[in-house]
């Protein structure tokens, strides 16, 4: 692969290369790249937006480069010192260990194990003394940290910011010298994070890492990002079926986006299958690859062909036109009713007609019939409603 | 001695009390109160402005009370970490210790040894770790910080701040917290750090310190605040007589806020003098007082006779007239040559006659016959300048 090649494969999918002409200058040492990503040491519950990440540490690998897999457990061992984010108690070692094997049952569905290295902050950070951190605390000034959007904003807002967080971004970056990166991914909202890590290894004597950063996910709704709270989300460790289902209800427009974040497939197959689309290839094709792609990853070729014949049976059963209306409906309250949802997709014209038609087994969610009239959906999910034989619409619940 | 009459000393000569009936609350107790002050690490050099300050422990102590003077080193042996301000390298704990010793030998001058406790912050805060500062520094807001006067106009003139000098105000607080002191003393100019250590107490769970501020000395001009760059100073070891002579020529104003001040005189004995000036009695009467005072404090009373016998002598070899004309020079670049200081104090038409009575020598400067026509003398000073038999002036120089 030529040098060309490989900085297409890094920037594929990405916000932003900061800075392309000094990855190509530590690319042309031909050394593995050590490539820096932070996560979280509270337990770990992954969905597929949180692979974005893993699926750019992943493609690294395959370019020969070394991946630090960064827990940052030494803050999350102190807990909030406010007290004021009571969800938030100091985690034990213990835990940490706990959550650091959990990251490795389901990181390493993506990831090479063989190129990863998993690492803890607290290695390094346990051992500063309160002498080393204000030495740290003097490399940048209140109105640098201030720069940052959100400080930025509860400042303006009166909203109170602890000193000590000004120092958790700059604990991030020192963990960029103690690791010696080359390259550090990251979301685009932790761009002044990562920022630091270069700015803290120029203090320190060391080459600056680059930074990568990826964008967010959007969820199965395609408006917000994907999240546990929002329900618009497919989780690693959801079944082969639930898996397959949701990535067939995503619409023809995410899939694209899907493709370029979450499949390995090479963006000249991704270019080619758009080119038939536009001659007249039916997407559903392609999501079905996306989906089958995505299964085998998190379970097996097996468990993601039988997905797909399960998927297609109840496809076939229950004669889904391939050109389903759309629908919105909005449940401000975070939650949905049944035959309220019928009614605002217009399946029905009465919340009345809706409970007559469960009822009489007439309405169906995602080919499954429904029987409990007291049936709640979350915001953010998106499903296939059914009344009687010919009135159907792919719903998404706001 | 009553309760009131203890607070009354305690008061003499403050800025203010912060708050007088908690410190009330702690009096009643009858156990001897841990009075807090802090000091630089870096070699002290005292002048009487510094005196104030362990005049008041001086004060407390004869009231019952435990002093702690406390030496800032933590800090010290950090030095400036932004490597902006490079007369301030660290420290070594030698060069602490010797520091330590040197202020010893100058402030048990004022102190009582026997109730004094000679501590330093970097036995307490040398254990401290990172994640202890994180929890220190969790307990304030930058908005907090940004209400210290000079830090919010700093930041309102985009002067950088650096993020560490946040975090220097929090262990200076901490401070009373390892201590657990009653009162703290300073500066008025302290006052925001001084309450810091209140807070800080209430957060590790301890009754909050009392806080008094003491108003900076003037120094011999009456005009700024006692200084060494100034050169308005009288320092605590220059001699007798250079103590004495400076002490005499302060004006007749500002002998009273010295008095209030720099003697141990009761304040009942001060005001029955201050009723017999504005009956007629010589001012010069009292200032020889304080003088004899202050010289037997940090010399002897044999030293202090002495300085006085002969400044007397000169003053009679002089014939200074006791209503001497006041007068003020200017030294824009910090020094003024002696014909130029006896022009503006318009003992002479012009700096040639000056040179010309100075080679004829009849020119004195504090009673002292000047032979240098090159003569050279700083801003801050206050001499008793004599052209001839008969000409006179007290001359300030600003």
């Amino acid at each position: 692969m030529t040098l060309h090649e490989s900085i297409d494969v890094i920037k594929r999918g990405c916000d932003e290369l900061l800075l392309e002409t000094e990855l190509n200058q530590k690319l042309v040492l031909g050394r593995p790249l050590r490539i820096k990503a932070g996560f979280d040491p509270t337990a770990p519950d992954l969905h597929l937006g949180h692979t974005v990440l893993l699926n750019k540490m992943r493609q690294l690998q395959e370019l020969g480069h070394h991946a630090l897999f960064l827990i940052g457990d030494f803050t999350g061992m102190i807990g909030d010192p406010t007290g004021k984010n009571t969800t938030r108690p100091p985690l034990t070692r213990e835990q940490v260990l706990e959550n650091a094997e959990s990251y490795r049952e389901q990181v390493f569905k993506v990831l090479d194990p063989d190129k990863t290295e998993i690492v803890f902050n607290s290695t390094w950070m346990d051992k500063f003394s309160a002498a080393d951190l204000i030495k740290l605390a003097a490399t940048h000034t209140v109105a640098r940290m201030l720069e940052r959007d959100d400080f930025g904003k509860r400042y303006q807002n009166n909203q109170a910011i602890a000193i000590h967080e000004f120092i958790y971004p700059l604990i991030q970056g020192y963990d960029s010298v103690a690791l010696k990166a080359d390259l550090e991914l990251g979301g685009s909202d932790q761009k002044f994070n990562l920022l630091m890590g270069r700015e803290l290894q120029k203090h320190y004597g060391q080459p600056p890492q680059c930074v990568l950063t990826m964008p967010l996910l959007l969820g199965l709704d395609g408006v917000n990002k994907m999240s546990k709270s929002l329900g618009n989300y497919i989780g690693i460790n959801e079944s082969p079926q639930e898996m397959f289902g949701k990535l067939m209800s995503v619409s023809d427009k995410l899939m694209w986006r899907y493709l370029e974040l979450l499949s390995f497939e090479s963006m000249s197959t991704i270019t080619k299958w758009r080119a038939e689309i536009e001659q007249g290839r039916n997407p559903r094709d392609i999501k079905v690859l996306l989906a089958q792609e995505i299964v085998t990853r998190f379970h097996s070729r097996a468990e993601s062909e039988k997905a797909l014949a399960e998927f297609e049976a109840r496809f076939k059963q229950g004669v889904l036109p391939e050109d389903m209306p759309e629908a919105t409906v909005s449940a401000s309250t975070g939650i949905i009713g049944i035959a309220q949802l019928l009614k605002q997709a217009g399946l029905v014209e009465s919340t009345s007609e809706a409970l007559r038609m469960i009822s009489q087994g007439g309405v169906k969610l995602d080919g499954e019939r429904v029987i409990d009239k007291a049936l709640q959906l979350q915001t953010g999910g998106v499903v296939v409603a059914q009344v009687g034989k010919r009135k159907f619409a792919r719903v998404t619940i706001n």
